[in-house]
């Protein structure tokens, strides 16, 4: 049994229109108008698929298809929101290739013992809301509804008030449940499959994370009069910080990766010296404890550079993740499951976080990596080839469906 | 012949209050709202002087007192439009010294030789629009009227488009017409005058002013799985270029001063290795020679840091003003008027660009400085007390009159 190329990469083309960038992109923000467009093709589809749609609290959509018993479902998903100009693959491919395995079980008139269910996560990128796959974290217990409810956007529009606005504050409660596996075929986002000339990668955790944010207080002045001697520019310190996480990834060594990916300056005008600066510090690792010394680390460049500028600064740890280990029966699952579609495969650790790592907390979960090409995404130029695509959704089928039983 | 300073402080307060900040300062961007109520207000209280008033193509704004013979003007004036945050006395303060000293000789029945008229001009601060003194910069034939219109802000929003919305596309031609003397009351921006217990600065001239762009091409990926191996970091980059801006001023020694105020980071996201970082450099020296100095050294700095990350760039020198010496008998007059006040006082150089300095490219220009708390300016702090400030009005006045002379 194989998934159908030609269908899949249709429905990803039709997809891809709905926040299309000039230059091939994508920006689909958590619960825009664009999400909503892209949630209500995937629920058509769900549908004309003959699965059962359930929304939750959180907007998370569920497509159930029947098994022959009442056990607890194989859930496979991804999710629909991208990152601004990011690209077509990181998500979209995973709910799709999911749909096109029930798709494929349909037009084989498959009967699985157990049921199965497509699930798309809201605001998994956190582009929009933080923090990042709020609504998986909030079915897996780790994140209040509240809290989640009261996300706010840099416009300072709540969270709940989006899923409100475009129709996706559902009714079912949005709770752990058991399943017997989740499965999320995702894009590495990383360069290793293309340089090692692999088409899937057998995921065996997802790096621990963590984010910090930091904000300085310099004095707002003018940047003519202000003589030199009697400046406090919150930028000037926050550019050694940046120079300092930088130096921190490297001392760190191994494949530990540091990066200031958010700065906002205030007033931000050419002719004030800079008052304020908030900037954001990611860190991860697969080894949970070296985000203890990168840490202590961070607090000592951050300490140094405010004290040498004459500033002050708040530092918060504000979010984290330990390192997560997949379940060792679904991660031997996908291995037979590559190894029977003939897919040269390895086994590879995320770097990014999925849904699958919150899923991971309440069940059995595991993931199937596809090349990235140079490594790239959340940029508009992601891309992985088709055939590489079809022996990934290849594998998710017969991964899901051992996983599953055969009625 | 003294100005009402109850008077002066009362109008402070008022127009004060357009565009005020919940903490003592003003946002009164340039043909904003606040800046067309700011405009009213001014226009009500310069017709109620019994000044004629006119507006030109550029939005500036002139009220005439007559004098005694069809001579050309001595004017006086400043801008309304204040930075984001800004305080309530850069800007401000010039204009409303310039309509208290016509208050004053109305009081006084005092007829002058030369007509003398107060000036409004649009868009000082190059907050909202750039560059910086845009319509004091046609009106001295240094800037085309289509260039000008054509200005845009961070929203797109052209310049002339903004003029017209808010009734302030006048008919007068912008262009430069003789006049007696120009002259600027302004706060210092600067330590000085507060460090030596003074309260009136005679200014000799405005120091030489580079403003440039860089914009640098990074390569946008996710934070996680790109390894740093194969990063291309726009940040990283920039914020060696920010260090490197701060080094360079200590390298120029002396008055220079080097800033980078205006940071804009693609896609800005905490996940995201940023791919495209735009950020602007303003460098400031007494000697015009200097800055060529100044650029050279930007040029190399910003090309190690570009090559150390594997990063492209685009540095642009996008626009300079060569040292402004102010007319020697303005200065004069200024001095003898500060003297005559009783006034302590010293000459000074001014590190601000102000309008006066195209007006000096025009015609006899010079400005009187009055004390900064803290040196503080561009900030909701901005404070000068009004004691000082009545001094330095004072010596206007009579700067002012001494130029126009006695009918």
């Amino acid at each position: 049994m194989k998934i159908d190329r030609a269908r899949l990469q249709a429905s990803m083309d039709e997809l891809g229109r709905i926040g299309a960038t000039a230059r091939g992109g994508l920006t689909r923000l958590a619960l825009s108008d664009e999400d909503k467009q892209g949630r209500d093709l995937m629920v058509r589809w769900m549908r004309e698929a003959g699965l059962r749609v359930t929304v939750d609290r959180m907007g998370n959509i569920f497509g159930e298809r029947a098994g022959a018993a009442a056990l607890p479902p194989v859930m496979m998903g991804s999710h629909v929101d991208s990152v601004p100009t990011g690209g077509t693959y990181d998500g979209q491919l995973g709910v799709l290739c999911a749909l096109e395995v029930l798709r494929t079980l349909n037009d084989g008139n498959v009967r699985t013992r157990h049921p199965m269910t497509l699930a798309i996560f809201t605001n998994e990128e956190g582009a929009r809301f933080q923090p990042a796959m709020i609504a998986s974290g909030v079915l897996a217990g780790k994140i209040a509804l509240e809290d989640a409810y009261n996300a706010r956007d840099k416009d300072g529009v709540r969270l709940v008030d989006e899923l409100e606005r475009i129709g996706y504050l559902g009714s079912e409660p949005c709770v752990a449940r058991p399943f017997r596996a989740y499965l999320e075929l995702h894009i590495e986002q990383g360069p290793l499959l293309e340089e090692e000339g692999l088409a899937v990668g057998v995921v065996e955790g997802i790096v621990a994370i963590s984010w910090s944010r930091l904000t300085i207080h310099g004095v707002q002045d003018h940047a003519g009069p202000t003589p030199m001697r009697i400046r406090h520019d919150a930028l000037v310190a926050a550019a050694e910080v940046v120079t300092g996480v930088r130096q921190l990834a490297r001392e760190l060594g191994g494949d530990a990766v540091a990066t200031v990916g958010n700065i906002v300056v205030a007033p931000n005008i050419v002719n004030a010296i800079p008052g304020r600066v908030t900037l954001s510090i990611d860190v991860r690792d697969p080894q949970t404890e070296t985000l203890d010394r990168a840490r202590a680390r961070l607090d000592a460049i951050v300490r140094e550079a405010c004290a040498r500028e004459g500033v002050r600064f708040e530092l918060e740890h504000y979010w984290r993740m330990p390192y997560t280990p997949f379940a060792p029966e679904v991660v031997a699952a996908v291995e037979r499951a590559a190894r029977t579609v003939g897919a040269p495969h390895r086994r590879i650790r995320s770097g990014a976080g999925h849904d699958a790592q919150y899923m991971a907390a309440i069940g059995p979960a595991g993931m199937v990596f596809v090349p990235s090409h140079d490594g790239r995404s959340h940029c508009e130029e992601e891309f992985t080839p088709i055939e590489d695509v079809e022996q990934g959704a290849n594998t998710l089928l017969l991964a899901a469906l051992d996983l599953a039983g055969r009625a």
